[in-house]
């Protein structure tokens, strides 16, 4: 089974050559820009076109990465990225993603990323929107039905 | 205490404007590029000057990666990598490596960075060699001392 | 007019945090990412999925650059890439290409990419595979009509 | 003869795995970045530490760029960078650059870079600082003499 599906958003990515090193795959670094294009495209699917412009005081953090690499994508590889959430908090939001080659539906990259809700002023955790806040829990529901 | 210190090896980083992002700070995935460069010269150091040259059938490639992000870097920031191993075997070696502002000496960015040996034909895991494995070695004793 | 007009293909790029630096824009470096995509695009709507594909002996390696910069893109903004070819000879071809804000319709980075296709061995350079040559004749002509 | 003879400023870069592609070579945009540490390393030696923190109404920003790509540069290989100042206006500043190979003294990428100065709210040109561009006359004379 395709470990995309399952998942009620996929993002496709196509590799470019700015994508790949010189061991001719994708640069390690590289999958959490395609991390990161599917969580900012599940948020911007939610009505949230930037998470910034919701609530200028709130900045949204990186607080930590996990990612376990089983295959490497190559130059031209049409991949699928997903960003499902695994765990909302009032000042996080974790997301569960997986990055799959598209055509031979095979597991590269898997990764957990949480998300911080941080005030812009005193650089201290935050509660993040409310109208983000129940939006999220909106596809928490969907993804135990 | 500068958390560089106790570290028998630290490579210097000056932040550029390419590694920033729009919310003025370092973007999450280029610590990862920090993180490769202190690496690099870290076995450098040791006399490799190149990895994939000691046996062209033996490929590194990072296996997983587990990052936190306490504070952000920012343009100009003068940073400090570590990249001290924390576990070798055979088949791969675990660094502990710690972004540290040279200035402040805070603690920004902590990773653990497996790196695996992965036979180049058969892309399974295969034994490093001999020499790079005995110089790695010898800097888990200096740690252990 | 929206300066994509008139072209007969366009690519949509959109912005994301890893294009952006701490000025709040597009890193200049980054539009010529932009132009590879819509250059590779262009040629996959050939029939060409990958140059470096055609004929394994033949590289395909950019030659010369300029580029003009109107106004900056920034975070989320949704853009349109152009690759017009401007110039074939046997040995390289010439693109033009704009990269043009989609909602506003204003020009913001000009750029004419020559890439020339070198004998890999040789590295000197080399007629291109016919069947590519004959195929970018065919757009040349579209854009004289 | 070493092409960065000559130049009164020398930046040093190694190219690291970030830095390439999957055709073995660096990509032809992170030749952009090389340059713009060189720039920001130039002004630095000067003493102006960052551009931006001389007059915050006053933003620098790249108003063009020629880029001509003679041999391609390889992972591991150890560059020097130059960053002369070949013209100089009260609102603009023209950088001449040179990569090139520090081992073989063989010129790589040669690259023209208009810098040019915007009042940061109307987004017009406005001269720059007078202190800094004092500065840079200084290094115009020293390289007629």
């Amino acid at each position: 089974m395709n470990p995309s599906q399952g998942s009620d958003f996929i993002w496709p990515v196509r590799v470019y050559i700015e994508d790949t090193d010189a061991g001719g795959i994708v640069f390690y670094a590289n999958y959490l820009k395609y991390m990161e294009r599917a969580r900012t495209e599940r948020i911007r699917a939610l009505g949230f076109s930037r998470l910034e412009t919701i609530d200028p005081s709130v900045l949204f953090v990186v607080h930590s990465a996990q990612l376990r690499y089983h295959r490497p994508a190559r130059l031209d590889d049409s991949l699928e990225v997903t960003a499902d959430l695994a765990d909302l908090r009032r000042t996080s939001m974790t997301f569960g993603q997986v990055v799959t080659h598209a055509g031979r539906g095979e597991k590269l990259v898997e990764g957990q990323i949480r998300v911080a809700c941080i005030d812009r002023e005193r650089m201290r955790p935050v509660a993040m929107p409310a109208a983000l806040y129940q939006a999220l829990q909106g596809t928490l529901k969907e993804s135990v039905t």
